[in-house]
């Protein structure tokens, strides 16, 4: 049996089979930056809650100076002057306007405001004003940010320090956001030793529970290790068994050889759904997804560099179901530097490092081997060469996929 | 004295006058993602640590198979098989070829790996390989992602996913960074009231102080509240004297009556050095900057869409500053759905929201006064309309500035 799925099969599948967490939590707005709504923001009040002053000037009805001009201003009598914070007090009387600074509460009856370098002072509380204003210039209206029942932030929505203050303009200084995933982390391996050891000659450092745990925490997950795992089917289900009693989720990388994959998969079809057996894209072919009383479980592929690359794709959408938010990444049209050759029978990714010559933006096409890592820090995103096509030639437009850089939508 | 500067000018101002901190603290790989690196680091070792192959095959030398095929295979015999994290063992033999698993340690000798696909198994320990392989095909080589002395990451950096990844790689599983600047937040007015309080008539909640301590944690900065302070230049100074006492950086909001930005203004000049007074943009003219100790105090205007707009550019660049990194937003063409006017005799920036239709990013601008927040909850980036021009039209091609998206350089 051999699932291969195209890469938006694959993203089809996991919009489909997983959905939003229930655990929610409430946190103050001093901690909520990153976190995930549990439930739309709706507006209970109105924001601000009276018409408001944009301009130091004179709160006043505009039809009453409609046509004045330098030469022959409009004359009204002074009334009073709105302090900042104050209430506005009575409404406008007839033919009077009342000094307003910026931000402070305009009286009912006045519907403009003139701003002060186009106004005089005559003296005797007369004000002229020598330039008329249309009505509702120079304010904000009562409601004009939000009123009641305004959905103001959907459910789902990573809260960004815009949205802060959003909900501090609400007064919402509490909300309920999704318990952060918690996602079990496994590298298996015989030849892998903890990052903080030195290998022997045949050994390699696990690059990728860190790694791995350092995205998660990016997408808005929590991670938690269980280190690494001999090749052996039997402690590798023991451990997935355990990280599934505890987690929301589960990552699965290495198992490089075709034994340990093929033993990933018979400990999915156990303990639940197997729901694709390989991506027909370049790096990533090797990348397992399988069900388990609603929680993801990848098999991620052991190279650190395809391993990241599949988690930015697939793991990011999986989250992205887990938090009941859906995100795109943003692109960019780059001039590629070099040319790109391909003829792997499936659409090969790779990354690029960005430079902005002139306002152009210009990409150069990483030359990495997949398990390699450290060349790809300069990556500033990814591109694709599609699975019909031998390449791409240095001056083409390609479209690059930012790393990190994800559109709501 | 009234010092407007461009926005350029501003941030060459920036740049020069503020430099890195020097407080730097140990932590370890699990907690280092969005810290920036202090030092420079440097490779001490070869990764990988041995030439390794990179698919299931047999290792062998090159020049033993050229001319072979599916008719004339080249025979070797099977000297042995590398199991994942041995040692290679002995060099390879004449005319011998060793199995090596994907991720295997290959013999000395050996300077590339048929794949198992591209041999034939005639028993007796003779392989038969199908199909030639040229030196350096697949494996890597010793040395490949980094070797002793090579600088993979310089200091400043701020630390992603792909970073931990490439520390792992090199066994640093713990790195010397910045502290995190501490940054004091003052918001003053007199109609404000904390963002969990209802406002009377004539009073708005601070949304300030949260706003912008959530952008400073996004910055990689911590925040500290200094809460609302009453429009006094005496409490305002008093108030910003410990701010300054405590922190590494101030920020004012508000006081956007004319006396309280000059109460800023003054006090900035007793305590330092006043650098500028305004900004030649829209939103954001009454935008200040001074320093004192090397610290930067920034007096930003009250509108938070404003505050907000300021702080992405010139608040962020300060940050850069005293983290010693470099980096500027990334940005991309899009077609504006909607005409916008300016004329103000300076630079106009707005908000904007992305819309991706048949490949194409469409930027809708967002209909905005300076005093709102919640609209903007929607923009994706910003766009610029140059002093010099009236406006921009339905169908032109702007340049959007995406919202937290950086790239250091």
């Amino acid at each position: 049996m051999l699932l291969v799925l195209t890469p938006g099969e694959a993203l089809g599948l996991i919009k489909e089979k997983f959905h939003p967490l229930k655990r929610r939590e409430q946190v103050s707005l001093a901690h909520a930056v990153g976190r995930v709504l549990a439930e739309d923001i709706t507006a209970s009040e109105y924001v601000p809650g009276f018409d408001r002053s944009t301009v130091d000037g004179y709160a006043l009805r505009a039809e009453d100076c409609f046509g004045c001009s330098e030469s022959i201003p409009a004359l009204l009598s002074l009334s009073r002057s709105v302090a900042m914070g104050e209430d506005a007090g009575a409404p406008l009387e007839t033919d009077c306007c009342v000094y307003v600074p910026t931000g402070a509460a305009l009286p009912s009856g006045a519907n403009a405001v003139a701003m002060v370098e186009y106004c005089e002072d005559f003296g005797d509380n007369t004000i002229g004003i020598t330039k008329s204003v249309a009505p509702g210039e120079n304010l904000i209206f009562k409601g004009d940010d939000v009123y009641p029942g305004k959905v103001v932030l959907p459910a789902g929505r990573m809260l960004s320090a815009k949205d802060i203050g959003s909900l501090a303009a609400m007064g919402k200084t509490n909300v309920s956001v999704i318990t952060k995933p918690l996602v079990g982390i496994i590298s298996t391996g015989d030849e892998l030793v903890p990052a903080d050891e030195t290998p022997s000659e045949g050994q390699v450092r696990d690059i990728n529970s860190l790694m791995l745990a350092a995205l998660i925490e990016q997408f808005g997950g929590k991670a938690k290790l269980y280190g690494i795992v001999r090749d052996e089917e039997a402690i590798l289900e023991e451990v997935l068994e355990k990280a599934l009693g505890e987690c929301d989720c589960a990552l699965i990388s290495g198992g490089s050889s075709v034994g340990t994959k093929d033993a990933t998969g018979r400990i999915i079809e156990r303990r639940g759904e197997l729901l694709f057996h390989g991506i027909a894209m370049k790096p990533g072919k090797p990348t397992i997804l399988g069900v388990s009383g609603g929680k993801p479980i990848f098999g991620l592929p052991g190279h650190p560099g395809a391993a990241w690359f599949v988690s930015q794709i697939f793991v990011r959408a999986a989250m992205d179901a887990l938090f009941g938010r859906e995100s795109r990444p943003l692109t960019l049209r780059a001039i590629l530097t070099e040319s790109v050759s391909a003829n792997h029978g499936r659409a090969q990714y790779g990354g690029a490092s960005l430079a902005l010559r002139d306002g152009i933006w210009y990409a150069t096409p990483i030359r990495s081997k997949s398990g390699l890592i450290s060349s790809l820090c300069s990556a500033d995103g990814f591109f694709c060469i599609p699975r019909d096509s031998e390449g791409c030639a240095a001056g083409d437009e390609i479209e690059l996929i930012l790393y990190n850089t994800y559109q709501e939508v």
